[in-house]
């Protein structure tokens, strides 16, 4: 047969921007996560392999504070551990409740629909955050068996309190379902103390990899959900059941092919946080997060979110001054200072920009750099 | 909150065997490939990034031999890749005719079962090719909606001649469904001329990359179900129709943050497939393995797939010699040289290796290196 040509084009040698990713993710990974993820490979199920995946899940325990026994990496981006959350504890006719403050809960809604459930929504304005008492009330009226909510919503740039939670949804027999992809590593974390059943998170944030290898964590409330389930998930590439043999430490049988070097990557990314310890961690994002804030302040520049303690520390929504072009200041900083940062969207369109200080790039440096370009860009 | 130190444990910098890996893969990364995706990242929005998405979409077209608008690396491994091809055309009661003669026909079944396909097989023996008598005849009696083959059946060896078969489809008004997971960029694949609506395949054999963003092909007929659809695609992450406004060249809206790395590996894996040529590459395939063919028949040994011309260029099956322990032999070439190579499972447990020699790693020197240390081993 005849070759066709006409997409045989030819290319340079890959070159990338020198980009300082200050939004709100992909933030750039760390030098040794770099290094790490251009090892050599092995198989998937070599033994050294194995052993890497057993550390990882150990790291990620540590990570996400959970004895946990189902503790892994999604083989995909945060929305796909996101989906393999809900596709495995939802199933048709499931009351979901999910508390809706911004993009992310929203995708939690179109996901538990999809899924078959029967979706209820408690909904707030985007840069707010619940309050136990509403939540509460919302459990007692729809008596979901899952109910969600975002831990950072990252479109809006509120960290939802999480103390108290899992106990209503405990007396209510409800699984409590969190969003962590903005706040692992870079926040305060604590899946059991919490009575988080499933959480998810993803690698390109607090955890300085690249995009590709997703945390999930499932409790023993929410295996014992998925053991009980009528059908099978309708979703393949995320059935836990199937890929729980491949990650038991036991079985270790094939599922699919496990991303080798992405998991060489977290594995890098995970070291660090164990070298750092997760209290100082949150701590240096808490204080570069706060030099952040202050700079702003001194400028005459506000965040979106006004109680200080409902902010994520690794993303902040900053409001754009009333005459200012939100879009053409974020393509400034790109174009003249190769610093990328994001702005609003949904509800919050043309209102914010999003400034990421997340893993590696939380730093001092990063703070003072990014005031200094605004003002001459502000000025 | 005390944090929980119990899983907190040290671990040493990574470094993992120099596997040569010549199992069903993966196969060992190109050299070039592991320098490409440690390149610093970009944001997934980035115009730098968008101009990689282009290439690597164009470069992708050649590889498949097709035109199609619609081609572009899903954010998962090659199953993933399957799923999407797979949840996005068939809808419930659909009627799905699968040729079912090794794994992977196996596992198009399970998943479009999870679709709400209603199913029908045709089943040949682990180590045949069906005929085009067969496929023609299976169509006519189960007038199915989507027809799925297995090009490159990789538990048993198989390349299925795919020549005819898409005219069937057409005439029966029906898509064709092709995996090439093993076969692209190793073997000849013209998913244009073969009349092919969905043909998906992997990153980590004939590309030589690392597993984690997989090829997916889709023709306008293909297009036009998926649009004629009356529900939402049951899975989130692998709908394909929020996934083309990202993908489109146009709108480039925001779906799931994109293996940025990943894509990185892909572009260099494509680029050394478009500076060696489709037909140069596919006839290096072809040599190589007829290097090992006849080195195992002066072994006195012999491939599964009697026919040269049924056999995968890419992964041979050979058989094991009566009274030889499969899994021990497997076991030494691992550990005293660093060679992987897999048994077979399901019909062909125990009975065949499946060695590959695909992408970068389809050299001759490799195949010396397997015959001689498979001579130190048996003999």
């Amino acid at each position: 047969m005849k070759i066709n040509e006409s997409h045989h084009i030819s290319t340079q040698t890959l070159d990338m921007p020198p980009r300082l990713l200050l939004g709100p993710g992909p933030s750039n990974a760390h030098p040794r996560v770099l290094q790490a993820i251009s090892m050599r490979q092995v198989g998937h199920l070599d033994p050294s392999f194995i052993n890497l995946m057993n550390e990882n899940q150990e790291l990620l325990r540590y990570t996400w504070q959970t004895d946990n026994l189902f503790t892994l990496p999604v083989s995909g981006t945060g929305s796909a551990a996101m989906e393999a959350a809900i596709a495995n504890t939802v199933e048709a006719g499931d009351v979901v409740l999910i508390a809706v403050a911004g993009y992310f809960g929203e995708r939690m809604v179109d996901m538990a629909e999809r899924y078959g459930g029967d979706v209820r929504r408690i909904d707030k304005a985007w840069g707010q955050a619940f309050t136990l008492d509403e939540i509460s009330t919302a459990i007692a009226e729809h008596k979901p068996a899952v109910f969600g909510i975002v831990h950072a919503e990252t479109s809006t740039g509120v960290l939802q309190p999480m103390e108290g939670i899992g106990g209503i949804c405990r007396e209510n027999n409800c699984l409590l379902l969190m969003d962590a992809v903005t706040s692992l590593a870079a926040a305060p974390v604590f899946v059991d103390e919490w009575g988080v059943d499933m959480a998810y998170s993803c690698s390109q944030k607090g955890l300085s990899c690249p995009p590709g290898a997703s945390p999930l964590t499932l409790s023993e409330r929410a295996l014992v959900k998925m053991d009980q389930r009528e059908g099978k998930v309708s979703n393949w590439y995320l059935d836990m059941s199937l890929l729980a043999k491949y990650w038991d430490g036991k079985t270790r049988s094939y599922h699919h092919t496990a991303p080798i070097n992405m998991n060489y990557a977290l594995r890098e990314g995970l070291r660090l946080v164990a070298e750092e310890g997760l209290e100082a961690r949150w701590q240096r994002h808490q204080t570069n997060a706060e030099l952040f804030w202050d700079g702003l302040e001194a400028m005459g520049m506000f965040c979106l979110v006004e109680e200080p303690s409902l902010r994520i520390p690794s993303l902040t929504t900053v409001r754009v001054p009333d005459g200012v072009d939100a879009k053409a200041v974020a393509g400034r900083l790109l174009n003249e200072y190769n610093i990328e940062v994001a702005g609003g969207f949904g509800q919050l369109a043309g209102q914010v920009w999003r400034v990421g200080l997340m893993g590696f790039n939380s730093r001092p440096e990063n703070v003072l750099l990014l005031l200094s370009a605004l003002k001459e860009i502000l000025n």
